[in-house]
């Protein structure tokens, strides 16, 4: 396992799904800097289970509680260390699950990986539980960007084939955007809204689960961030996005879709604008250029697969009798697990881009 | 710039499109391996330019100059060197760029970050010429990994609209994947290879360019590699192709079209092989589950975008006056890179995988 | 600051003297290990403050609580953290010191890194009590590596100008020096330890410290171990011994003395064993050749300088005013810090040798 | 083996003592600037064979080919690459060494780490000229920290018994400590310098070889630099003296002195100087403090063992044999290597420390 990211803004994960607290530590946080908690705390309970019916029916607060790296109240040079206690197990659920690895899910690679000595409660380090100090990092950052003139927010972009209002990839109805951490639901058009709450409702009775895409964008990252070729804007998004488990796909800009545009179409023209920056007529490229921010809002999607868990019978192995054998998944889980990760996804963007933006170079 | 990769297997990539040479710092390769550079020079033709009407005119060989690491022709534990020469280069016809820069190209985002220093000629270090020392790398790597029975092939997946044959998720059907290294136009089914190179020349004869996905496998990829959240196989993989100019989108499995898939279809069954292995009977999840490896082959898929370099006029800046301005580009481009592109997905593959199985963990 | 060390065993240290909480993450430990958490226990009290007169008064049992990382009392993959709580804090006593800097201490040098955000309370993150986690950390390494024939041990080497009986390089004699770690005062030579605990408080009866030298031994570690240049041996101990505090040298076998010998004499000879082993007849190498061990002892030194705080009054500056100024130190510290230090050499040897033997290449 | 070093600034090198080619690959450098390749080469020729009788006799010339990095004579972001030819190799003279390996040299354990695979001509990887590319390193960082006011300069401290005359630690005599570079022999006292020639000579005249202790010092680091505890100023120069071959011990300030000092006599008295700079009064800590520079002359010291190649007959095994055997080493060795290392230990503390001042945090 590596569960430390970043070079410059350097985040470290800990915890399993059941383990007595999970937690993160900050290092390189800049010194002398006030975090407002109270906002750290509500940024956590977007994530926290238990709000809606496409949620599991874990009762959660997360409530981070900070064990070093403060001095009056302010960062002070050291790490700044966060628990998240964990509460609410019912770890009798998951006996079966060591035997009977779930369809699409890291119970059979973990045994492989570690012998049979994995954690199996709760999914153990895998649980999507350990992308709550993944949050508390990103709330901590989005601080510190927000103060550097960096921002970032996120929606739903679809759940299996509803689609939501388009985002204006050249920044233009950026209160709408930022208003969606406040609703329920976070959409930008609450009928498309509706209508994904609708298809989940239908999965979690059918017995099933359903997938979609969560599209994130920051504004205001300062032209020339980003180390290419291997730690370009893209490399380092992509891979603290992919630390987000039941990611399958990344995309910037046009993404896949550019596959099929032609380069007259694609290009994005260079102007200047009134203000005289440079800016493009069209996003296509979602920001980046080369592997470098170009000012522009940074676009980017992650796509989810279906939750794993299941309430339908399956068919799965047996890892001690080595026989074929069905399972039935007990335990809470969340139907469709994307109106949760919205806040995740803006936390892994957080987390990465103060990681680039510490970059020493000048 | 971040110009080494890796934590156990460390590539350093290094030149310019117009420097003296390009070349690869090989780190971390095992000792005593009798390399086989005939194979090493063999696969990096497949990348090198002025082979097909779809590609650049320029003339190079990238015949790469081995200056340190073996002994009597083996591996010696020190680092493996290769230097790759530029001679065919043409720097005249880059002078306006510095000013004009090309939409859809780092022109201006390296303008700005490197404050008018970097080197314009040929695209400088953002050339596409850079992925030779990149196929170096991987060429090698490749040549450790089969004999610990891992092997890589990547075709093309779709250019624009015209998709090749469907690559088989399980395994099978493998030769036909392997064989399209010996062909001129890498797909697996030549009538859609047919018919690709003619929406290429479509876009030529426009003056216009176009992009395309490639799409790899690896097979004998062991279960239980991959070290997530942070280094898992998705987080490794996609740093890695991200290094290679162009790409905008990367998925893994089902990728994107999980996210309309239902969990009952996504989720993989297991089920022991007659020889005892467990394995899925399909393979939406692409051989990684949990950021680990299954044991089932490795499938990803990279989206590149069109080349930004076309014939027509197009509208851009003037850096110097700060004015809007007309541009036509000169110089020698691919209208489309995806088919020299295939071995240098399959190189990044072949690097970011011995990078993984190199992990010293048990 | 930089709270993370290793590349393969990864050990990141968090906490301040006063925060509510020190503790350590330990990432890459093989999965399935029962470790013994009560000889982690005792191995930290060596180090713990109030045993003898030459150390603080401050009470603290140091017994780390472990919130993550464990299954059934196994490691399971995911990281192993300890916390370690700070109670008896007396933080008023360290008011002064944000205006006067101590001679010798990190007070000035801190102020001006962090623009005098750093926590003063009992040093902040600079403060010796960091060393308890790092035991924590060590102590968990030394587990995996007797399970791999490898041992450490250490003794005060000299204090002021009183040295110990010597170790023998050549590795006989080892239940001598294993058995300092159950003594009160860790020497060879009992006779000599009186010695050095009188030199310890006669400089304590003038309001004065002393310094002295820790001897560490690493016996198993396997011939080969050992990437240099950058990361042999030498360079990757230096590094982590240098992480605590008031070391002001570090050296190998036969050390800064070797600088007086001729090649002659220094050269260790080879030979053979008669278990057919490669020895040397001497170990003036310090097991280390080349950056690489040898599989003789490794022996190594570090020297640690007199505690800056000491009783008298002393001249610094006032940082507020900007003026000249005199220093009284309130608090309660080590007149020498150089016995409890040694199971932190232990430590720090044990975690650096961890992250070596863990390397993967092969 | 590690060959890359770095986190900002960040080196890799490669080679060996008879490949074809030995260089480096220097990534993180500021562009735009415009090197001063003459004083480049004139620094590599300091540490040049052939200069004196102390020295091999192999003829070298050592000058650096720049291969990439530049555009228009400045740096331009892409990784600055310069190759250093091997020549004069006789390669014949050390058949002998893989089957008999040099007592105190890393024969021994190159043999045992690459299963007899790595390259033994000349000392292979481990050769002393692999400090050339070292030195290259060096001397480009010394460029861009000379543009930002920092220093550096070192002299022979002793040679066996024999002392130079005493560095100032505060600062004082810096024109004569920068006047050894253009010495034939580095000292600050001429006389000694003298005594020390004698001193290798003898020991030539014997056959044997002699050791020695180079310090070096580092003006205008400025107050505030250094990550502890894992990246403190100690940490990372440690580290990367201990890439020079021979280096036995590390120290910094009083060094191993401070162990024989009282507090009240070690600890340096802050003060404000007339221009309100606050400054020590003596500097027993070697300009750094907590691991943090306080902006006092930066003052190291590295051990160095006498070399091992001596011209005496040697007892030492039979690797193939697996017997006791005699040695008589072939080839031109230096009697003593201190002289020459002189460059070099600037050049690791210009490298380590352009790294430390480019650290990316406020």
């Amino acid at each position: 396992m590596a569960n430390s990211y970043g070079q410059n803004f350097r985040v470290t994960i800990f915890g399993q799904s059941h383990s007595e607290a999970m937690g993160a530590v900050l290092d390189g946080l800049p010194a002398g800097v006030a975090l407002d908690l109270d906002a750290v705390a509500q940024f956590m309970r977007r994530r926290a289970p238990g709000r809606g019916a496409w949620a599991t029916a874990r009762q959660e607060d997360d409530a981070p509680q900070i064990v070093s790296g403060l001095a009056d109240g302010k960062t002070c040079g050291a790490p700044l260390t966060a628990l998240i206690a964990n509460r609410d197990q019912r770890s009798g659920d998951y006996a079966d699950l060591r035997d009977l690895p779930r369809p699409a899910h890291a119970d059979f690679t973990a045994a492989i990986k570690f012998h049979g000595a994995n954690d199996i409660r709760g999914g153990g380090q895998f649980s999507g539980r350990l992308t709550a100090p993944l949050c508390f990092a990103g709330a901590v950052a989005m601080q510190i960007l927000a103060a550097r003139g960096v921002e970032i927010a996120a929606h739903i972009f679809s759940i299996a084939d509803v689609a939501d209002a388009p985002l204006s990839p050249l920044g233009d109805r950026r209160e709408l955007l930022f208003g969606v951490a406040a609703k329920d639901f976070p959409t930008l058009d609450d009928d498309a809204g509706v209508k994904m709450q609708n298809e989940i409702a239908a999965a979690k009775a059918d017995g099933d689960s359903v997938g979609g895409i969560v599209e994130g964008a920051a504004f205001g990252v300062p032209a020339g961030a980003g180390e290419p070729p291997f730690r370009g804007v893209e490399n380092v998004l992509a891979q603290i996005l992919w630390a987000i488990p039941a990611v399958r796909g990344v995309e910037f800009g046009a993404g896949f879709a550019a596959t099929k545009m032609r380069g007259s179409r694609h290009n994005d023209e260079f102007y200047y604008a009134e203000n005289g920056t440079a800016r493009t007529r069209t996003n296509h490229h979602g920001g980046v250029l080369g592997g470098i921010a170009s000012g522009m809002p940074l676009i980017v999607r992650a796509a989810f697969k279906p939750t794993p868990s299941i309430a339908r019978e399956q068919n799965t192995i047996s890892l001690s009798r080595r026989t074929n054998a069905k399972l039935v998944v007990k335990g809470r889980h969340d139907p469709c697990i994307v109106p949760r990760v919205v806040p995740v996804v803006e936390a892994a963007m957080a987390v990465g881009l103060l990681d680039l933006l510490s970059e020493g170079r000048e």
